[in-house]
């Protein structure tokens, strides 16, 4: 493998949880940041705005320019712009104001978040008779579920999987595990791929999505990893990692 | 092909539409019924109990035994009990009390069904979280949709999708095109799956799933039934009868 140049970070559960920095996670950060090697942050959040994403770190002390942060959201609304079409949300409330100028009555496009309870069966009806008049469908993620306080629950991927067997289509995913998305962070780094490591806590968006991308992975242990996520990834290919700490100390060692 | 000694009935689509027999289907399945061939009913139907279906049938003027028909429901009931299991319910509100009984405060299996408004954020996630557990999922059917009055409508199948995804498990689907549920009233008529003629309006659940399960098909064209049905299914093996007389006809020619 080549010498890694960048690092790409995903954001909750490498750097955080919650509202609360991991251990060791701004001391990691800090050191990883003033050894010279560019970082990147690529995030699949998708119930803020960047501009939300860039003071809620601000506030837990992580101090990180908000134009080095890749959000699926951004992603989306980019590809929407570049064709003209006009989406039917269904996504997070809180990133609403991100899409708001784009809406209409007569939308031509369905766009899939992390919609949580707006996932009803009367929305994912609506949506599904737009694909079956042929509109697109675009993702930000595919990721199958994500961790909240008291439990798992379902993520973007489940509710895109049920839209594509219903209409019988194949969405467009924006946000990891999409190569695209990875490359374009990449490339404001000036660097290749295989001249990066992606670091992060989803086996499958992060790991393999990144691997798949020609992009170096490292899995951490912390966030919603669990025991046993380890084997869904070629671990011949992919670094594991206890937590970002233990990370950069190898690799700045 | 072997002679048929034996017919299975699908019942919406094709002995009737709504409430109302389907032109000719009274006396058709009169006819049949007097030639002395056995026939079975397998229906999907996921919004009654199979008490419910057979009134309706008897009201409409169809003179069947009730425990002629085979319901999916009641093939995730025998399930159920066979593996002594408590479901979480997933299902049409019409259909609770075949099921009331078996419920309880800790279920450990997932049943789904065509819950429509029911399949709520909260009710997938809380349905997902058992998978997870390793609770079993067993479907009535995977259907991609359903016609309604005022358009297409998400079924089973997406449902199914989505949770399988989600949780990485495989769901057990207990109606049609399972080939047991098939295979349970063609046994109960005596006879081999391959001296039995299967009827319906579905190219892929009734015709293909059939023809999967080595069973003789024949797709009428009626209840949902669109041109171009025939394109899905293997014409070379399946019949192909512009309604139940016109078949009944044929049959006993």
């Amino acid at each position: 493998m080549k010498p890694i140049r960048g690092v790409l970070l995903d954001l909750s559960g490498v750097l955080y949880v919650g509202d609360a920095p991991l251990a060791g996670a701004l001391e990691a950060l800090t050191r990883l940041q003033a050894s010279g090697l560019p970082v990147r942050y690529i995030t699949n959040t998708t119930r803020s705005p960047r501009r939300e994403i860039h003071r809620m770190l601000s506030t837990m002390g992580f101090r990180i320019p908000e134009q080095e942060i890749f959000t699926a959201p951004g992603a989306v609304r980019a590809a929407l712009e570049r064709d003209g079409l006009k989406p039917l949300l269904l996504i997070h409330p809180g990133l609403a104001p991100e899409f708001q100028d784009l809406v209409t009555d007569t939308p031509d496009a369905v766009v899939l978040g992390d919609a949580g309870e707006a996932f009803s069966y009367d929305n994912l009806n609506r949506a599904f008779r737009l694909l079956m008049d042929g509109a697109p469908l675009l993702a930000m993620g595919s990721n199958r579920y994500f961790r909240e306080q008291d439990g798992l629950s379902l993520d973007i991927g489940p509710f895109l999987r049920a839209l594509e067997y219903a209409a019988g289509v194949q969405g467009t995913v924006l946000g990891k595990p999409s190569a695209e998305f990875f490359h374009a962070a990449v490339a404001d780094m000036g660097l290749e791929p295989d001249e990066v490591l992606m670091v992060g806590d989803d086996a499958e968006a992060d790991v393999q999505g990144a691997l798949d991308a020609d992009i170096q992975a490292c899995l951490v242990r912390t966030g919603k990893y669990r025991p046993g996520d380890e084997d869904h990834i070629d671990t011949h290919r992919a670094r594991i990692a206890d937590d970002l700490a233990a990370l950069v100390a190898d690799l700045l060692a």
